[in-house]
């Protein structure tokens, strides 16, 4: 069934201990639909400018992804950030971001997207994120993720927007702001009231875990031994995750947590390269059988 | 099989964001042996002062840890240690160190000692520790701990202990210290070439990865609403990890891989109160409830 999604589309300028990138294709929309669309077709729903070249719109489509959301901004500059990762490749330290377009985007969602099953939310403005929500006709699941920023500045609508939502994807330490509060399981606890069923807590390296209800899921990460660029990890994540849940449009436990895995799948595979190079250059059975490395990895035996 | 473990019995004065403890019961020695006590008979070696209440001693006692090899400096004082823990329970600030009898300690093992199988040589001097295995007569395992302290001042002496060493436990940051090596699976590349079949990386509140030439397991750690001390985690892990092989005698990854499921079982239970209070307090069907709840937290299908 169909994925939406709504997020941004960048030119990511990177540098990382061990090598960098320059203007290169990057933004939440671009990491989550690539990486979802190995599992199904992606509405993409995001803005660009005229400076946006040909070639990515062209990428997207030869990955199946409909780009009929894309606006262009004639005279306008796609939104571009710039960071850098030290040692500690779990934390970005941002050197600049030019907003650009992305500061006056309206998603307007075209034809067709509003029949979208599965919808994903990326981390925007959680009232755009809210005016999406009000377009589409009867979603099967929506997931959203967020950042500190809108945590700290603008609460209340996050709130709201989860009082609508099924599924909360955000990192440990958003988690932990969030509800303001260090215990990670209590903290999940405070989130889950505020509405949605499902929190997924991403822990860059070390995994991920899945809260539902009483119930805890613990994904690991996939031990690389060389990251290259942890840019993207989160959205590629949510894509897999997503992805799947559509693939199979199971969404008991159980499925959940395959999505899961598939999630930290496709985070591991990204963050091999810069920009989108690995994830547009995979086939399923690269993803199966590094989801068959994550069961042998994690197994062991009952007493 | 009997299990010989060699390292600090303590005095240590704790503040974390939730409580703190004076002068309470702790040290390597202490922890590991308590854990390691619910799976067979430990031998332990340390040294205290004339300071040291006898009952702490009878505590050991009472878990039939045998106390021949704990030395009593008459005129000394035990080791303290002061520290305090932040919101970020995975790093402990020290305060305070009075090495105090442990400055002068010479391990000598009683009878009887040199016979044991599975030999724990926690974080002490690395010369000593090599002390220690010249006294023991044929084991079938010995695993050994360390810290940055070592492996900044003693490098030599600790490679020369890794060529008799079968396992070696240590934390993330000790082994990229260890390797020079900011990525984890080289890092671990790099300390298996130094001797040990067996690396086990422990990560607080992650869990720990254990390296077994190219295999590598990844093992969650116990999700806990409240963590009152992160101190003696390490050494309850190892306690339940040597303990369970000690008690199965099974060498094998598999087993290996269950021995680090009751690692983490053990060390989220320390980690829950303060000293020694929780590990003393335990039975076996809690242990074997959480290790099912390890296995429920991690379980997923596979594809």
């Amino acid at each position: 069934m169909s994925i939406l999604v709504v997020g941004s589309v960048a030119f990511d300028s990177v540098e990382t201990p061990f090598g960098k990138a320059d203007e290169a294709l990057g933004g939440s929309a671009s990491y989550f639909s690539t990486s979802a669309s190995y599992f199904g077709k992606v509405n993409l729903v995001a803005v660009v400018g005229s400076d946006f070249p040909e070639k990515h719109i062209d990428g997207f489509k030869a990955r199946g992804i409909d780009v009929a959301g894309l606006q262009k901004v004639e005279g306008g500059k796609t939104f571009r950030w710039k960071g850098r990762y030290e040692y500690d490749l779990n934390q970005a330290h941002t050197l600049d971001t030019q907003l650009n377009v992305f500061s006056k985007f309206n998603p307007v969602l075209p034809d067709g997207y509003a029949d979208s099953k599965y919808v994903f939310l990326a981390n925007i403005d959680p009232e755009i994120q809210i005016k999406v929500l009000e377009q589409v006709k009867k979603p099967k699941l929506i997931a959203c993720d967020t950042m500190n920023f809108w945590i700290e500045g603008k609460r209340d609508a996050l709130k709201k927007l989860l009082k609508r939502v099924e599924i909360f994807v955000i990192n440990e330490g958003e988690a932990r702001e969030f509800a303001g509060c260090s215990s990670l399981v209590k903290a999940a606890k405070i989130i889950l009231k505020e509405g949605p069923k499902v929190l997924i807590v991403k822990r860059g390296e070390y995994g991920a875990l899945m809260f539902i209800g009483c119930s805890v899921f613990s994904a690991p990460a996939y031990p690389l031994e060389d990251i290259c660029d942890p840019t993207g990890a989160g959205d590629s994540f949510a894509g897999g995750f997503i992805g799947y849940l559509a693939s199979t449009g199971d969404l008991g436990e159980e499925n959940l947590r395959k999505a899961v895995i598939f999630g930290s799948v496709m985070a591991s595979f990204n963050v091999e390269a810069f920009s989108l190079e690995r994830l547009n250059a995979l086939n399923l059975e690269e993803i199966r059988d590094r989801y068959a490395e994550l069961k042998r990895l994690t197994h062991f035996e009952g007493i």
